[in-house]
């Protein structure tokens, strides 16, 4: 599969799963998983999942623009950059987004 | 040092770089290397660099809004995500921009 094909199957399932049921990315995290959000770092897929949950606003939509992706690192890992709008509930305007998604290893066990 | 501060000093000097001397960016590059640019891909330390001088324009000035840095692998790897305005020689208004860097090995030997 196309490595190209693998990060936009990656991020449509990453972002589907954030908008439906964010409890549901602790499955793509690991233990020694780091998320930096906004200049805060959190350790960990249980303490990154409820940095989600807790984030303030509950439904959301994102819209990506951008996948672009690069292997990275001998395991079959994979650096893919996303970017777009994120719709909130009740909001007219949406927010521009971008975030960074590193995998050490192989991501296509997640598909 | 604090990882922060590495990746810091090490994006002033990869910019101040890109600035001054786009040709001096070859020494932060291997032949390893890939560049993701607007969704084109170019591998290896000349290549990228004959990239980056071949943008169509010449004199720029990038003003940093954000860095984030995480470490990243197990040789003390870093992954640093850069956001800022780049300004154009003869444009009124900036352009903005982000961009990722990530090293596989420490980075503290470029400072």
């Amino acid at each position: 599969m196309d490595p190209d094909q693998v990060a936009k199957a990656f991020v449509e399932h990453y972002y589907s799963t954030f908008d439906a049921n964010r409890a549901g990315l602790a499955n793509l995290y690991q233990d020694g998983s780091m998320l930096t959000f906004e200049g805060q770092k959190t350790q960990g897929s249980q303490n990154i999942v409820a940095k989600l949950i807790a984030l303030p606003f509950q439904q959301c939509k994102h819209l990506i623009t951008t996948v672009d992706c690069q292997p990275s690192g001998p395991a079959g890992g994979m650096l893919v950059f996303v970017s777009g709008n994120l719709q909130l509930a009740g909001e007219q305007h949406a927010l521009k987004f971008s975030q960074i998604l590193l995998s050490t290893t192989a991501v296509s066990c997640y598909l």
